[in-house]
């Protein structure tokens, strides 16, 4: 099997399964429990997890707030903020057309209370203009919110750019690096964000754990009512295995991200230019230089991404047709069937938005992995195309 | 080690860390990708977790929404219930005194946005009233949250006798049963109850699963928007090693409870009788039979609850003061140090809450972990008695 749907989650680096072990038998003291060493035990395990991301993020440990899951951090990151008294005379809200899921809803459902939303365009690359941004800023705009790189198109945008823009007006930044961190540089003080949203799952960390960076000053009112842990912001037993396996991934990814992050770039152009070389009737959505390591998005004219999805899947090879989170397996009914928001914000055509296919490769993909895609993919492509009806046969 | 804080979380289960081991590690695939095997695997897990979680309450699998803690099923219980359309006009909320912080503040909080909050009384084994629940309901009530099991004094409610006033004044009946779920039978049709909270950590699952029940026809506003996960009612990606790990526990639960309870009832009596032989000046707290199988809590004249558990962890045992959830460890200043709301509703002297102890009992305790915590007792409090200036010696 190959795995090329990282962006929906990585596999846990073998490291951080072993320091996760004893936190899911042996050691399972609550970590408020500080009267006997199996708490503390617990406690530090927890602290010494914040400093390893607040050092992957370049921020102070005190500044990090450990949650469940990157929607989480995004939801208490925008919520947080228009909920608190402090800003209640603020009702404008700027995000970009191509955010996720828990940003994009999250500022629709603030629309239902007074506040305004609005949404920038991307250029076809995907990308943001900072100039655009000025524009839109307003006297009543409480915070801006895009993303730092895109799972579905991979594209990194210029957010020191956008950081100096937002800082320059006074206004309340929030970056979700769920996608990047980890994979590139996330630097809380050169994006001069306030707040920002990180997953340990999309770095070689467990699921359960997430983080969102709170600038000092920034005023954030908690999502859940309930204990002080988290010093109040994330009340709730704390997942203290999932919490020390995604220290463990910070600290391993801080140090040998440069590294795996140099090899994924190179097996990304490779794949590229395999690609490129063989279908004119292919296209690469996203920029081509600012985007994701190992990441490799494109549609193809006359085929549906769910057969493409189907038959790498026969070949053993994992991918993805849009965005986990927008998987319809649910769906109850034929509306919830749509296209992707963030492909038809860069111009994809909305008839073909569900043929496009993204592979996000992880540290672990080998040459011989990009190979036997590229091998397999004429045959995959040149029978889905025979059994099209739009294929126009030459 | 003799761990009898089980209240604050319990010991996993082997077979629960079994079946979670390959969901963190070689089974990373996110269940919303259901194009490739690896994908699947995950989603039949959770689905398979849904129904020994739903067996162990006696619900249906559908009815079951995982969330990440104890602490956010009550909070996605009352504020979803809350912030419905469908109830706006029902301001009215009716709690005990002795409900978890994550009930009690959430109260606290709505009475911020129009509500207004009945606190029920308790009698001083914690017992709340049938006849005082049905007096408070009035046209307006939109939701009565009363916990199953206190996990500081162990009392278990009538709640048949609670949820049959709710149902019959049709009003919105949530139950906390996060300290009882796996102890005792937890029934969601005998309860009557509309929405029903519980944990895994609770019951020897792992930390980072929990769920809430909702009834069908109970309308909840996500605390979350974001993507399709659980329905819609709780977006983002789901931590699977820790759901797995619940359903695990829940299919032993079900399975053993009824053995396993009986032998902890069994050493509770013989715990509380031979501290009740003793001392004159121990007090017991809760209800003496009505209580959690493995449950003794009382508090001791002249003595500081903060010193026993010291002693007692010095001498290699574990209990607690208080909740953990009321721990303050992290407290900023001393107004955030107060006696337990729950203590004082049944009536113990606020002088004196700190001082009181609980220790809760797992399935894994053998009566010579209770036969030493009886040995070392009399050491410990008369050293502490030595050294209290209230004390008057005999």
């Amino acid at each position: 099997m190959i795995y090329m749907d990282n962006v929906a989650g990585t596999k846990p680096d073998k490291r951080v399964v072993e320091k996760m072990l004893p936190f899911i038998s042996e050691k399972y003291g609550n970590p408020s429990a500080h009267f006997y060493p199996l708490g503390r035990e617990s406690f530090e395990a927890i602290e010494e997890a914040r400093g390893h991301v607040a050092a992957l993020i370049n921020a102070k440990p005190d500044n990090i707030i450990f949650t469940s899951c990157g929607t989480e951090s995004n939801n208490l990151a925008i919520k947080g903020v228009a909920n608190n008294p402090e800003y209640k005379d603020k009702k404008h809200i700027i995000i970009s057309e191509i955010e996720h899921y828990s940003v994009q809803n999250v500022a629709l459902k603030l629309t239902n209370y007074g506040y305004e939303v609005t949404k920038l365009k991307v250029d076809n690359t995907g990308l943001v203009n900072p100039q655009d941004l000025k524009k839109s800023i307003r006297k009543d705009t409480l915070l801006v919110s895009i993303m730092h790189a895109n799972p579905e198109i991979g594209t990194i945008q210029d957010i020191e750019e956008l950081g100096k823009v937002c800082k320059e007006a006074g206004v309340i930044f929030h970056v979700d690096a769920v996608a990047s961190c980890g994979h590139v540089e996330v630097d809380v003080e050169k994006f001069q964000c306030d707040l920002l949203s990180i997953a340990s799952q999309n770095f070689y960390g467990p699921r359960g754990a997430a983080a969102l960076y709170i600038r000092d000053g920034v005023r954030i009112t908690p999502l859940f009512d309930g204990g002080f842990q988290e010093k109040g912001y994330r009340s709730g037993s704390e997942n203290v295995a999932a919490i020390v396996g995604m220290g463990e991934a910070a600290r391993i990814a801080k140090e040998e991200m440069a590294e795996y992050s140099k090899k994924m770039i190179k097996l990304r152009q490779k794949l590229w230019d395999g690609l490129a070389k063989m279908f004119d009737f292919l296209h690469f959505t996203g920029h081509p230089e600012k985007r994701l390591p190992g990441h490799v998005s494109f549609w193809i004219e006359y085929i549906e991404g769910e057969s493409l999805l189907m038959w790498y899947s026969l070949k053993g090879v994992c991918a993805a047709s849009g965005s986990a989170c927008s998987s319809n397996i649910l769906a109850e009914d034929e509306e919830e069937l749509e296209a992707s928001h963030v492909l038809t914000a860069v111009g994809v055509p909305n008839d073909i938005c569900a043929g496009s296919l993204t592979f996000s490769m992880s540290k672990y993909i080998e040459e011989k992995d990009v190979d036997y895609v590229l091998e397999i993919t004429p045959g995959i492509v040149n029978r889905l195309c025979e059994m099209s009806p739009y294929f126009n046969k030459k």
